[in-house]
């Protein structure tokens, strides 16, 4: 079996118990499928790390990652009204810092409502959709700045990047993973009626892309009428392509329809392999209900799947979907995700690889 | 009764037919409850005009134009697949233009959940808050621009520009609107863990403003959070503050659960009253259905109201709102939004305010 080193950071709150969850499911999977030994490294970086020493993430650190050839993250970030912490300080040196530096292009984020699980929506339909987020780009770059800072005078502002290298490959990420969908489609999602430098860019290239893809079909849609699609008729999507900031936006409320963030799993995808992928759950630390097994694993499970799907072992990715999806089919009738710990969800999934 | 001197811009599409049920209705109220005459004047402007003329908005009918007392608009824009329209031309140097040059600085959606329609939510609850949008700054203003366009190396850039002056005034009307409210509540939603130079004015704002508002509590959302509460939860909020794109995004979601846009009014402000505001339905020119008589006018009709009511005619207001509430109650029993004509929508609500 081959060998496949992981690094694990669990992060703040919920994020050490969920990750020790996914790590049990995939070594399980892994040695029933008999292809791969995982060794895991932990790494202790996240808001509580930062309290005690100062440090979000060291450059030695970021060369130890860079070691790896995949990382599982679990969560990071303080509750809300800890005032000790800079807001937004963990997120941006640690977590977008580790999806910049390692040039995590491709942000996959499946949505899926599986049998079973209870959505707000009346008449959810059959959802099944993959958002592709770019992940390096957009008003994510942290360009901008202010002056005049607390005068009646002050201006700030917010620099979207958006360069064809990034465009295009995400684009083509995105109609190679539709290319192999029943479907077959990609919808780009943007407001280039307003952001016409940025949205011109992203039209231009899907057409291109697209013209190369005749087995695929292709639509666009601004990102105000998606949100109304994702909650009057989200079974109708298949591949969604967008950039960062309307990702971030859309993959939240897709979570929503299809029963909650506690199953959304995605991966910050290096396409070029140049560093390590990296694998999260999409929901954060949960700080209220830390330490306490009670959160539900199974979103970093799931990651951990792409994960798996991710570094060439799609039979220990496809057990480990197979048995959360047996998993979450059971918990309606026994209303076992509220009656068992983080680590029994894992044991029970573990042992149904 | 004073005068009230109207620009009506009909647009293109349904704009022309609900705008002309609207004004129906606005002449219905003011003339029971007496205290106002209506005057108005048609401006033909649109995608069908800018066919026929080349112009969007010339310098001398926006002159005109900030002459009148306030500007109901209908809806512009082409059918999507007409390729003789540039993307977007007629959004931005038509209604934006209008909501920049008119220095239209707080964009009020209010959202309401009506008895008797239905929501595709599961369980909306009692849904009823106003999304207090910036309407001149944020990533609107068009600022940006590209460099070797169609080259692999092409850069696009979008800049958000906010500034003390445009979130201050927005702010303030939020929490002022928040103190006549029930539950007085405001919520800053925005995303400054990413976007931290304008999120920190922002926040820094609301702070300032909150502190002359003992009586009116706040919190904070990110934009991503906050699409998965209108989903799961609508019921919480009350009065939404936030800028301009997170803005158009969260009003289309909030449409989408109260019912569908057709219902979803809004208007465009001045408050220092140097330029007439303006009114309009969220809702778009929807080309498929234009001519025929088949359009709710129930948007345009309570724009019309929210118009009346800043006028300072909130007795003919009231009577609109009360009159297309009881309205839109006997729908559920009568199936009427599908069977009755635009106009015939338009006849039964004049005739009951
Ligand atoms: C924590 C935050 C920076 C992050 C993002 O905005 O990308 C999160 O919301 C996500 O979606 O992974
Ligand atoms: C047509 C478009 C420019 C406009 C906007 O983005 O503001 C619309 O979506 C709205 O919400 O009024």
């Amino acid at each position: 079996a081959a060998a496949l080193d992981l690094a694990v950071i669990g992060g703040d709150g919920i994020g050490p118990e969920v990750t020790a969850e996914a790590l049990k499911v995939m070594r399980a999977a892994t040695a029933v499928a008999g292809d791969a030994e995982i060794t895991a490294t932990e790494y202790t970086l996240g808001a509580a790390h930062w309290l005690t020493t100062g440090e979000t993430l060291t450059d030695e650190s970021l060369e130890q990652l860079r070691g790896h050839d995949a990382i599982l993250f679990g969560a990071v970030g303080a509750a809300p009204n800890d005032t000790r912490i800079p807001s937004g300080l963990i997120e941006r040196e640690l977590l977008l810092k580790l999806r910049f530096s390692l040039d995590h292009g491709v942000n996959l984020r499946p949505s899926r409502l599986y049998p079973g699980v209870p959505s707000p929506l009346a008449h959810p339909g059959d959802i099944d959709f993959v958002v592709v987020r770019e992940g390096t780009e957009g008003p994510y770059v942290g360009n901008g700045g202010a002056i005049r800072t607390g005068t009646p005078q002050e201006i700030a502002t917010e620099v979207s990047i958006n360069t064809a290298f990034g465009v295009e490959r995400v684009v083509r990420h995105a109609f190679a993973l539709a290319a192999t969908r029943d479907r077959r489609h990609v919808t780009l999602v943007h407001k280039h009626n307003v952001l016409v430098h940025a949205g011109h860019l992203w039209r231009r290239t899907v057409e291109a892309v697209a013209a190369e893809h005749p087995d695929v079909t292709h639509d666009y849609m601004h990102v105000d009428a998606a949100t109304i699609f994702l909650t009057t008729d989200p079974a109708r999507f298949d591949v969604i392509v967008t950039d960062n900031l309307f990702g971030d936006i859309l993959t939240d409320l897709a979570a929503a329809v299809t029963g909650g963030i506690g199953l959304a799993a995605s991966g910050n995808v290096n396409i070029s392999g140049t560093a390590p992928s990296m694998f999260e759950p999409v929901h954060g630390s949960a700080p209220d209900i830390a330490g306490q097994q009670k959160a539900d694993p199974t979103a970093a499970i799931l990651s951990g799947a792409l994960l798996l799907e991710h570094a060439g072992h799609p039979e220990a990715a496809r057990r480990i979907n197979e048995a959360v999806y047996a998993d979450i089919a059971s918990r309606g009738r026994a209303d076992g995700a509220t009656a068992r710990s983080t680590a029994e969800i894992g044991d029970d999934i573990a042992r149904s690889v």
